[in-house]
């Protein structure tokens, strides 16, 4: 069976970058940088229906990006979290954080309504994400 | 320097387990199945702030403990998060997801207050918990 991206994932989200293994988006929601992984693993609903091996090659990409992103946009703290309560489909969130941002302290799910990109703020951050598009394709 | 736990997560936790790397903590409420794992590693703070190894070992870790008590608790999803915004100290959320539940289907930071466990029904959930008290032990 081939996989296929959610169509909510889809929706909410800017492709930066797809390989054999993941597709990453990046939420369209200017007020956080905020990624999305998505490994294509066809059924995988929870990080345990990954193969170990699927599992690792995840958390190490997934902090990877991390580290890149959290650093390039001077964030104070990096939030991770696979939910998936509303999106079936496996799906991990890589979060910037800062201090002060819409949710701060709080996690960032259901606070206000996204506030879309404009075009010259897409290009910019898109821009800026280039490690991690070169991590991931 | 040694390891000491955050005030905190001591303080809303029930100790479950703890070996040379971990400690495994049952968050104190009672509407989820919610543990809390902590690396010793002194100093960090974001998962990218681990050893690759270290990195590895608690994301197979995370999740084989994400199977077990998502089959245990016949929960419909496992979720599972890294946050950390109020408690810097790097820490693992592994929660059991029912449909309905207290939160169902957000996530389940701040909503509402927390429900203590009663003495039996502590007992209850930690006599079940016990295959994953062996995999950190």
């Amino acid at each position: 069976m081939s996989f296929k991206l959610d169509h909510r994932l889809e929706q909410d989200g800017i492709l930066l970058a797809e390989s054999e293994q993941y597709v990453l988006n990046l939420v369209n929601d200017s007020r956080y940088i905020w990624l999305v992984l998505i490994p294509k693993a066809t059924n995988a609903k929870d990080m345990f229906d990954l193969t170990e091996e699927q599992q690792i090659d995840l958390a190490l990409k997934s902090n990877k990006i991390g580290r890149i992103i959290t650093e390039q946009f001077k964030g104070d703290k990096f939030n991770i979290a696979s939910l998936g309560n509303m999106v079936p489909q496996l799906h991990v969130h890589l979060i910037v954080r800062t201090v002060g941002d819409a949710a701060w302290p709080g996690p960032i799910w259901g606070v206000g309504d996204a506030v879309p990109y404009d075009s010259p703020q897409r290009e910019k951050v898109i821009d800026k994400l280039r490690a991690v598009v070169n991590l991931i394709s």
